[in-house]
């Protein structure tokens, strides 16, 4: 990896330059206050908004059996999965690099007979080998998000957004934009149309791309169908009229429909959302089978979050969105600083704890760099040295000149 | 192993059976909710009083390379420790054992230069090959704790353990007993006396079996001295004032004085602890140059966290403590369950919002389980089904007969 690649990975979340880049593996950094506090806190804040929504939460494991979590929708994750043996049953473990399956897995085991619809949430770390993309910044990754599980309806994506946008309202992220995808409309279109198997790889590049001339090279008999629904990409409510005029084979009118049903169900719960529809984009999306959406903070390039709905295990249907913490907190202000405030050895001790319990952080003397009776001036010098903003004498608290 | 150790290791917080034992490996749990959110409440709330004495939460990462984290006193973790190759480098990487060492690296690297006392905090993920004792239940470990870096005084071990104290008492843990010990006192007591090398380790066993006749035996000029320090264990006034009358060789004698002036600076910040000393201790200390503490529930064979003065990188001393918040919240009541409401489809969307504000949790009537306009039986049907106490209809909330 070449230098400048290993710092990009290896950057802190402040984008402080690594104290020294050979001492942690590329794409792991140690976190600081307070930005160690800021992760920990938001998190905190976004389970609690799940937590609100009857999301319940759950909490899988950091390694699994490589034939379970591996198993299913999760064999996509396989090559980005660090495997450890287990020396007890000599059968392969794996780190996991994503917690989706995890929930899975549980939502068909251990709560197949919870009832439906069945919400969850989560908060962890996940390892990837490398990371996906070079815009991503480490191989640790945090996730945390929610699976709304069983029912298949327009309010179900609708409710999974919204949750989501409240999540980021409750933090502070502003301007978000919510972009909804139907990745599997075109596949569905291309078959339907009998566009031939040598063509679609080079057809799907060019929508890929945006690339209308490419595309009505390639496109043959649904060429100007796709070109249209390049076209129809754009703020929601415009799109899903564009779309309604769009003439389509069975399938892919049935995706575009649930599109514009869930465009309609989310405007019903919240109707003040940045809302763009793009019929077309199915980059990264690998097992969904409906809408999706990527969350932006307009602006910059970088995901907050991404979802959309899927067949869990057993297939049964499935709507999440997952936001990666360690990414979302690069777009909030950092932890509000506690008010430090430096105990001289005469400080009495229920007037510390008054302190504490209305937030602030009471750092006590310590000899020998505080001995006892060295006087106001010490005290002082030392107060400052540690970076408290005011000192308690007595009962007295007093900010620092 | 067994199938009997495998469930021993495998069971969840709350003592359900495991789904299937085969689906996790052993040592590796899913926790569910109330389990899941009581840990994660609880461990935010051990942070909350950490912060609230001065300590900056840090967070280093889950892996790193097996020279850092296994150099200096690291290296006692070797062989609890999962490898993994980064293809990148071509070196190992450990997935951390304990976050101990980390918080060492960083304070002598990249914190080197922070103003001490440097105290940090810290809560994570731990990952050992096999369980470290029998009673231990996984090999997915949390820990949670503190380091205080630099200053080497009784007031500064009385300072970790009386935080400590603070975080259990504020997490509501009943009766604990704060055992503190001084590992390094006999052995300088045995190398003081001239004890040989051949008779030392049967001498160190038969004092780790409190057992009197063979320290009698064994322990030639300075047997009726270990008899005595064994006598002395007990509740902490008493042992201080009995290890006061044992007369000891200068090293050990040092260690004996620490010991008690740590007690009496324990006493001065927090009167009311159930404190034991046990000056002849050393088992499962290994690094440890000082003063050591070990807390239990009453009455309950687990260790709810462990800490004590030890040589941080560089020799600079540091005293720490660690809880496991795994163990811990088998000791506490779990987290309040949420008030859940059922949202009938015509309910208010401000009136749930006023309910969510208040720590409800509502739960969204989605198609097709709940069609619109199915009627008030049915909607209370689905509440019922779902879990919930109360119904939301329009603005009204009614609680479920």
């Amino acid at each position: 990896m070449t230098g400048a690649a290993c710092s990009a990975i290896g950057r802190s979340m402040t984008d402080d330059p690594p104290f020294s880049p050979a001492l942690l593996p590329a794409g792991f950094v140690d976190l600081l206050t307070p930005d160690a506090r800021t992760e920990a806190e938001g998190v905190a804040t976004l389970m609690g908004v799940f937590a609100s929504h009857g999301y319940d939460r759950v909490r899988p494991p950091l390694m699994e059996f490589e034939e379970t979590l591996l198993a299913g929708a999760g064999a996509a994750l396989a090559e980005q999965s660090f495997r450890v043996m287990d020396p007890d049953t000599r059968k392969m473990m794996v780190l996991r690099p994503d917690i989706t399956p995890q929930i899975a897995r549980m939502a068909a085991t251990r709560l197949g007979a919870a009832p439906r619809p069945l919400r969850l949430s989560y908060a962890g770390t996940c390892v990837v080998v490398m990371p996906a993309a070079a815009e991503e910044s480490g191989r640790q990754i945090m996730q945390a998000g929610i699976e709304l599980i069983g029912p298949d309806s327009p309010q179900a994506d609708a409710e999974v957004v919204a949750v989501g946008a409240e999540a980021l309202a409750r933090l502070g992220v502003p301007d978000v934009s919510f972009d909804l995808t139907m990745p599997p409309l075109v596949p569905a279109l291309l078959e339907e149309a009998g566009i031939s198997a040598a063509v679609r790889p080079a057809l799907m590049r060019a929508l890929d791309r945006k690339d209308a001339a490419a595309v009505a090279e390639l496109g043959g008999a649904v060429a100007e169908t796709l070109i249209a629904l390049l076209r129809a990409a754009g703020p929601a409510e415009q799109a899903v009229e564009q779309l309604a005029h769009i003439s389509l084979p069975p399938r892919a009118r049935a995706f575009s429909e649930r599109l514009a049903a869930t465009v309609t169900a989310l405007r019903h719960v919240k109707p003040d959302l940045c809302l763009t529809v793009d019929p077309v984009e199915f980059r990264g999306w690998k097992y969904h089978t409906g809408v999706c959406v990527t969350l932006f903070a307009v602006g910059r390039a970088e995901e907050l979050g991404r979802g959309g709905r899927y067949l869990s295990n057993e297939n049964e249907p499935a709507c999440g969105l997952t936001f990666r913490p360690d990414v979302l907190f690069r777009a909030i202000p950092p932890a509000q600083a506690m008010r430090r405030i430096y105990l001289a050895p005469d400080a009495q001790p229920q007037a510390a704890a008054r302190l504490r319990a209305e937030g602030c952080a009471t750092l006590a003397a310590l000899p020998p760099e505080a001995p006892y009776r060295a006087g106001p001036e010490h005290d002082r010098a030392e107060a400052r040295r540690l970076g408290c903003s005011h000192i308690l004498s007595g009962a007295t608290c007093t900010e620092l000149d």
